[in-house]
C-alpha cells in the first residue's frame, strides 16, 4: 500500500496516569521525521480540542523536552471526559479535512476507543482515508484484549508500597485501618495490595473488590475474625464494592445526577466503613480510614520502570502500525509471552474488541469473599518491577 | 568521667516516619561494641514494653537485618502512644535497676522528651545513675530548638510530590480539588506543598495553615477568586486549621472522648471544605477532595536521602554523648550552619527545652492568610532533596 500523506494528530483522554505521556512521547518521537507524515499536532483537552481546533505544534518540541514530558505525570496535552455524539464525530470529521489530519492517535481508556471507533465508522461512510488508532492508558487496568494496561503497573506499585508501609504503621500502633482503592468496575488496583504481604501476619488482611458482593455484616464479622486473630487488621477495599445485585454500600453520602455515589475524590466511603466498624465491634476500637485518591494515578516521582518503558512502546507500535497501512486503524494491546521469564510483544486488535465493555479480575485470581490468590502475584509482579524494603527486626528474645 | 559500665535500652514512641529506624540503627551501630554497654535491649511497644519488661537484643541482629530495617518505614520496635504517670516513671527505675540499664535512648517527638526528662528526674531524686537521651522525630517538624526534625524531609518530599502530581492531574482535567495534610498544631508539611509550585499558574494555589484563623466564607471566598483567575483551583489544607480562638471548622463529624475532632484517618475535613465549596459556587462544579492521611508518614520506599541520613546521625551522635557523660540527659538536635550551601551540625540541648511544648511554623514564612513565603524554600530544600520532574510541553501554537 503506498503511505498515506498528510498530517498526524494525537489527543489524550479520561483520568490520568503516571505514564501516559510516556505514550504521547512515543507517539511523537516516532511520527517527527517520517516520510508521510508533515506535521505533528496535539489536540488540547482530547476531542474537546479536536472539535475546536485547539492545536499545538508537537514538532517543534525539542527532545529535551519530551524526554522531560514523558517523565511527567497526568496529560501534558490535557484530558477531557467527553464522549462526543455522532453529530460531533462528524464536526470532527470536517476538522480532519480541513487540517489534513490523515493520522489520528488517541490515548485513552474503553471510552477513547469507543470514540475512535465512531470516528472511523463516520470516516469509512464519508469515503475519507484516516488512520486512526486507541493508545490504551488506564491505572484501573480494565481494557479487554491486552494483558494489562499502561499506567496500571505505576498504580499497582504506588498501591503495593502504600500498603506496605501502612502494614508497617498497623503493626507499630495496632489498630483497625480500612484503606480504600480506585476501582470503580474492577479490582485489579485493590488486589495490587497483595504484593505488601510477605510474611504470614502481614496485611492486608482482607482485600475487597467489586467482582464480589459486599455486605456490612460480613465485612464487621470478617474484620472480627481478623481482628481476634492479629490483634490488628488492615483492610484493602476496592471504591466499586457494592451488595448483591449492585446494590450501594454507603445509605448516607453524596449522589452525581445520575444517581451514582461519588467514589473518588471524596472520603466518604471509608469514613462510612470505619462508623460500621466501631459500631459493630465497639466505639473503644481504634478504626480508621485513608483513601488514596488521587495520588494513585498522578503522584510525581514513583513509578514502575516496566510500565514505563511499555507505556512509549504501546505509542511507538501505533504509530509504525498505522504508516505500514496493513491495518487501518485499530486499538494496541500488550501480548505477554509464555515463558516465565516476562516478555512483552506489542499488537493491533480492532478497536470494537476494546470500546465499551470493560474486563474484570479474572475469577481464578480471587480467592474466597476477601482475599486475592498467590496466583495474581505472578501476573502483577513484572508490571510492577523492584519493591522497597520491608524488613523486620528477629526479635531475639532478651 | 569514667565510663558507666551496663547496659542499653532503646524505645520507640508515638507516630512513625519513613526514617525512625536510621535513628534506630544508628544507635544500635554506635552502642554494639562500645567498651562500657553489655547489651543493647529493645523495648518493644516504648514505655509500655519497659514497664512489662518486654525487652528483646538488638546486639544479635546481622548487619544486613539492620541495614534493611533502617530503610523500612515505621517503628521496627513497634510504637506506643503513652505518657506514664509519675507512679509508672518509678516503676520504669525499678526495671532499669533490675536489668542494670545505665543507657537509655528514647525516640520520639516532645511526649518522649516529656517521658525522658520525668525518668530523669525520677533517677536523680532516687540517685540511679543513668544516662536519658531523646532522639527526635516527628514529620510535624514541631519540636523546639532543632533546625528540623528527622523525618520530616522525608514526609516533606511525599507532600509535595503529591501535589507536584495532583497540580498537573487539576490542569489535565480543571476543577476544584482540596488536598488535606497532616499537621494538628503547626503547618510545616502543608507548607512544603510549596514545592510543587514551578509556574505562576501552578498549584497550589492556596495553602492553609493552622497558624493562621480560618473561616469558611473567607476559604469559599479565596476559592472562587482563584477559579475564576486560573480556571481551577488547587489547595493545600493542614488538618489542624481552625477558626478564630481555635475553633473547630467542622460542625459535623466524628470527636473523640477528649470532645477533639479526629483528624487524621478520615476524610471527614476533606469532605466538608468541599461541600462548603459546592454549596457557596454552585453545585455544578467538580470539587473534590482528598485526604493524604498515613502514606505522609508511612509510604515505602520514598524518602529523602538527607533526612535518612540526618536520622541516622541522630541516633548515633546521641550514644557518642551518652558515651563521653559530659552530659549525662539530654535531647539531640540539629543545627543548620550559616552558610549558604546547607551544613548540619548534631548538639544536645536539655531535655526541658524540647519536652511538652511545640513550635509553630516561623511567622515569616508565612504570605497573608493563604500562602507561604517564598523564603520558605530556601528553608525546605536541603531536607527534602532531589525533586521528581514536572515538566510542560511549550505548547506552540499549530
Amino acid at each position: 500500500m503506498s503511505p498515506l500523506k498528510g498530517n498526524a494528530l494525537i489527543g489524550q483522554s479520561g483520568g490520568p496516569t503516571c505514564v501516559i505521556n510516556q505514550s504521547l512521547v512515543g507517539i511523537v518521537q516516532e511520527a517527527v521525521g517520517a516520510d508521510a507524515i508533515e506535521h505533528v499536532y496535539g489536540a488540547l483537552h482530547g476531542i474537546a480540542g479536536v472539535l475546536a481546533e485547539d492545536f499545538i505544534d508537537l514538532g517543534r518540541e525539542s527532545n529535551e523536552t519530551l524526554e522531560a514530558v514523558a517523565k511527567t505525570p497526568c496529560a501534558a496535552l490535557r484530558s477531557v471526559r467527553k464522549k462526543p455524539t455522532r453529530e460531533e464525530c462528524e464536526a470532527v470529521l470536517e476538522v480532519f479535512k480541513r487540517r489534513n489530519i490523515r493520522y489520528f492517535f488517541y490515548i485513552g481508556g474503553n471510552d477513547s476507543a469507543e470514540t475512535a471507533h465512531i470516528l472511523n465508522e463516520v470516516a469509512v461512510a464519508a469515503n475519507f482515508d484516516v488512520r486512526l488508532f486507541h493508545v490504551p492508558k488506564t491505572i484501573d487496568n480494565d481494557l479487554r484484549v491486552t494483558d494489562h494496561c499502561p499506567g496500571f503497573g505505576s498504580a499497582a506499585k504506588f498501591v503495593a508500597s502504600a500498603f506496605m508501609g501502612d502494614n508497617q504503621d498497623n503493626r507499630s500502633l495496632p489498630g483497625i485501618k480500612i484503606d480504600v482503592v480506585m476501582g470503580r468496575h474492577a479490582g485489579w488496583l485493590t488486589a495490587a495490595s497483595l504484593l505488601a504481604r510477605e510474611h504470614a501476619d502481614d496485611g492486608p488482611h482482607l482485600i475487597y473488590v467489586p467482582e464480589v458482593d459486599f455486605t456490612i455484616p460480613g465485612f464487621v464479622a470478617d474484620v472480627k475474625r481478623m481482628f481476634e486473630k492479629h490483634g490488628r487488621c488492615l483492610v484493602a477495599v476496592s471504591e466499586g464494592v457494592h451488595g448483591p445485585g449492585g446494590e450501594p454500600i454507603m445509605t448516607t453520602g453524596e449522589v452525581d445526577s445520575h444517581g451514582n455515589a461519588q467514589l473518588s475524590g471524596s472520603g466518604a466511603l471509608g469514613d462510612f466503613l470505619a462508623a460500621a466498624v466501631k459500631e459493630g465491634l465497639g466505639e473503644g476500637l481504634r478504626v480508621r480510614a485513608d483513601t488514596f485518591g488521587y495520588l494513585q494515578r498522578s503522584f510525581a516521582g514513583y513509578y514502575s520502570e516496566v510500565d514505563a518503558a511499555e507505556a512509549r512502546e504501546v505509542g511507538r507500535t501505533a504509530v509504525r502500525v498505522a504508516l505500514a497501512g496493513d491495518v487501518p486503524h485499530g486499538s494496541i494491546y500488550i501480548k505477554r509471552g509464555a515463558s516465565a521469564d516476562y516478555t512483552a510483544t506489542f499488537e493491533v486488535t480492532e478497536l470494537k474488541n476494546v470500546a465499551k465493555e470493560t474486563r474484570d479480575l479474572d475469577v481464578g485470581f480471587l480467592k474466597g469473599n476477601c482475599d486475592i490468590h498467590e496466583s495474581f502475584l505472578d501476573y502483577v509482579r513484572p508490571l510492577v518491577g523492584e519493591m522497597p524494603t520491608a524488613a523486620r527486626l528477629s526479635d531475639f528474645k532478651a
